[in-house]
């Protein structure tokens, strides 16, 4: 049976719930359970309207920025999280993501599948001043909630100061003023043992 | 100590970090655990990408629409989630909601609080085409769950399909195309027993 240009788009729609059942390594400030992918998507969404006025590039395309953030996490659907400080299983990420854009905006009609790739491509490529805020709030997203959970997913996995602020560092190419308050936010991490200073 | 403009905004952004302890009568199609507002937001501004062509004005400023969504649920940190089908809570749901809206967008500067709040009141006054469009949205995906989870929420609270029709058919006032689809599925549910007939 044909389906229909809107009966693909809500396929789509119900394929991507699998979104909430995807875990990350930070954990939720209030019930310390570990963060989904679709709440940490919706948070950066919250977080990229309230601070573009602080965006490097003044004239930013906010509705970019948000399609971005919106789709930039669905390859995990099949390539799962892949951990920030996990340098071993990072090697192989763009080839299993890429292989999951494929297939899951290969679900949509070709115009909008086209659309939304192009779109991750451009979050993954960060050269735009859309796609490098996007990044900014991806990465400081993940700090904030770090910073408020006693730096559980740090702790966890033996992370220290110098490879959080090397991480994150990139945040300066999206938003100066933004780094500047992550970086202070790190390093006052470290003071309060939240974070192991470098070895 | 005074806090600075972007101090103010940082200190929102990890306050709404609550809405991800929110959880609604729908469950997620995959591990059927109650979703939460944060992913149920999320979920809504994926869906309002994909389906925007099939708003019933077609020069919609989806930016707007995707702001609405992104904070149409941050007054349920204060005031909880309110089931849909619950008249009796329903009744003092608006004035929970509009001092939940007072203290929580309160705590951003003045004019991204007013912005805020004035975007909040549109959503929920739905006579702009973009607030009917984010509404028509917000009752859509409902639906969509409980038509993949065996009618889970309906089926708890005894809800019958007149009152389903009833509940949604002003998505019609956003999106005729995704009324039409939506009265379907909800029809079907019937047909399969997801969902009980009229009493």
């Amino acid at each position: 049976m044909k389906h229909t240009r809107l009966e693909e788009q809500l396929g789509f729609i119900l394929e991507v719930d699998k979104l909430k059942e995807i875990f990350r390594q930070t954990h939720c400030t209030q019930s310390r359970r570990p963060e989904n992918d679709a709440e940490h998507s919706w948070h950066l969404c919250l977080a990229a309207i309230v601070l573009a006025e602080h965006a490097n590039e003044p004239r930013l395309d906010v509705l970019r920025v948000l399609k971005m953030l919106i789709l930039h996490d669905l390859v995990e659907i099949d390539a799962g999280d892949t951990f920030a400080y996990d340098t071993a299983r990072m090697a192989g990420q763009h080839e299993r993501e890429a292989r999951a854009a494929d297939r899951i905006f290969g679900m949509l009609p070709g115009d909008q599948a086209a659309e939304f790739r192009a779109l991750w491509d451009e979050f993954e490529e960060r050269r735009t001043p859309e796609s490098r805020f996007a990044a900014a709030i991806d990465r400081y997203q993940p700090c904030l909630l770090n910073c408020n959970t006693g730096g559980a997913a740090w702790k966890r996995h033996g992370v220290t100061v110098d490879r959080v602020l090397a991480r994150n560092s990139p945040i300066a190419e999206g938003s100066a003023a933004l780094w500047e308050e992550t970086s202070r936010m790190i390093r006052k991490a470290v003071e309060t043992g939240d974070l192991d200073p470098a070895p």
